[in-house]
């Protein structure tokens, strides 16, 4: 790669005025200016951006750490990739590029986040996939770095975090369901200890109860997020000696699963049992019947993380005041013909 | 975020003696060092890589440029992450760290390219959805930054790359189509400028020719690769007059959305269209009946695509003697019904 120096001496013009053509500043005559950029193009000159960052202190990079199982791999609906787009949106306004930190599968979060710290790639960090308990939210305060998390957690602190609904989804799926007769409820939930898991079955104890129902620990199915996942969820739920009626089920592609076993024994979604999935979710939308579901743009969540992440970064905070640090994002329900029937006989 | 100065003071040892302790030099008496440790730990200290890596010339990271359309994103099937899984444990041993580049959909791969260049943040580069004529190999060859691209193009020069074998691919589908009596063969084709596009088009023809069947352009049907295109291919396909029996499909997810519009209008793939798709897809692995297509390890990809790129780096060559630095991945077939029929009258 060649520097501002081999550029210099090979248009056999001073540094200094090679670099105020390639700065753009006035005092470099129109003819020159174009000579020293031509050159530039022609010889690959390329900035070094790592030395002035250094001097600056700042890469103007943003990170994404994901984590990526070979479960999450496969199932994926690559909510990353669109959230990545809305970050992008409010990232590129201040010149600041996104690069996304795949922590391998095999690897701990927290050692990883760790040493991606220590190279100093990035100005800010976003986590994701926060766990009941995450150390990641003490190691990030330690070494003030400006971060935000996707996802709640127990160790949050005063930290910057915004996180889908799960408890306003699983209000209105009990809500709708107990409407329509069903008091045996049952839902799926993670088998790890992402913390939404907890957020989940906690809201959904909570729904029973505001309606008088008490709680059946046996229909709180555990199972990996994933098709296989639902698929497991109904295998055990038909199962169950006293059948629930209704089922909620915590991650999108459960549903195809979770369809896919009832199914195989006969059991119609909608007609036999009522299924609300999560979100709404393109690998999913072929489903017969209509999956019950809820909407949300993953594109505007990623733009409100991307603004709450830059009102805590000093060099932008003043464009965006009074930003709410943490906050709980929307979903909104889409009604299916997967849970549109009456219950007969109310248990 | 605290540095060795301020760890040293907290301790009130020497700045050598503290930097020896964290560096597990021998010369620091156990007790010091568990201190040094354990303080390092707790005021949040991080070795700051960047100063280091500026004497070292390095970062220690290698990027992968993905570019994302919202197109993809709704469509995409995971690729890139299963291909970094493999890309990730080559570059462990190494210790060095995988970053995913993701260019906004509204930028120009080479521009974007150029600004990542300049910031300095990685070693090398991988390159992904090379364009049949494209710039980013000559920007990249002028930097001197070491590369592999995932694909060919016209612009590779003697760049290293490895590319899907869509030539292999279109080959046992003709031959097999063939076999089972047709001779009216459709081919998808992407509707962007993408090289494996024209790859993939000059071997179908290739093949026509092999077995003296005469192409026919109106058979060569452009379309988005996504499901939605998938759709429209059918639609097209179905207006044409002399109706192809058989048809290939450049894109795993095409299927999905073939299969549709098809059965739409009450023809059956596998009995009334003999259909050959292209990647296995978890998400098409549901299809009815089970879809003709092809198998590889996207994980191994990614192990193959590390290893190419390695080889070509001062630092790690010598650890990969002899490789191939151009390179066709292969794929195999998997036979599905969605084909499994002999044509009546061979036209």
């Amino acid at each position: 790669m060649k520097g501002i120096r081999q550029l210099a001496e090979h248009l056999d013009i001073s540094i200094g005025t090679v670099s105020r053509a390639l700065n753009g500043k006035p005092d470099v005559n129109e003819e020159t200016r174009k000579r020293v950029l031509a050159a530039a193009e022609q010889l690959g000159y390329v900035a070094n951006q790592s030395g002035r960052s250094l001097r600056q202190g700042t890469t103007n990079v943003i990170g994404l750490m994901i984590q990526s199982s070979r479960e999450t791999v496969e199932n994926s609906d690559n909510f990353f990739l669109t959230v990545t787009g809305g970050l992008q949106s409010v990232f590129s306004r201040h010149k600041l590029d996104l690069v996304m930190l795949p922590c391998p599968h095999d690897e701990d979060p927290y050692e990883y986040l760790k040493r991606m710290v220590a190279r100093r790639i990035v100005d800010a960090l976003i986590i994701s996939e926060t766990q009941r308990v995450d150390k990641r939210f003490d190691l990030l305060a330690k070494t003030k770095i400006p971060f935000v998390a996707l996802g709640r957690s127990l160790s949050d602190g005063n930290a910057s975090w915004i996180d889908l609904d799960f408890d306003g989804v699983v209000n209105s799926a009990v809500d709708r369901l107990v409407a329509h007769g069903h008091r045996r409820i049952a839902i799926s939930a993670p088998s790890s200890d992402i913390n939404l898991g907890f957020v989940f079955v906690e809201g959904y104890r909570r729904a029973l109860e505001r309606h008088g129902i008490i709680h059946d620990p046996a229909l709180v199915i555990r199972a990996k997020s994933s098709e296989q996942g639902g698929y497991q969820v109904a295998d055990e739920l038909l199962r169950l000696e006293d059948r629930p009626t209704a089922v909620i089920l915590i991650y999108e592609l459960m549903a195809i699963g979770f369809y896919r076993r009832v199914m195989e024994s006969g059991i119609i979604p909608g007609r036999d049992i009522a299924v609300v999935g999560f979100r709404e979710a393109p690998r999913a939308k072929f489903l017969q019947p209509p999956l019950t579901c809820f909407r949300t743009s993953l594109h505007d969540l990623g733009v409100e993380l991307a603004e709450i992440l830059l009102s805590g970064m000093p060099a932008y905070s003043e464009e965006y005041p009074g930003k709410t640090r943490q906050t709980i994002w929307p979903l909104e329900l889409m009604p299916g013909e997967s849970d549109a029937f009456e219950l007969g006989t109310k248990k």
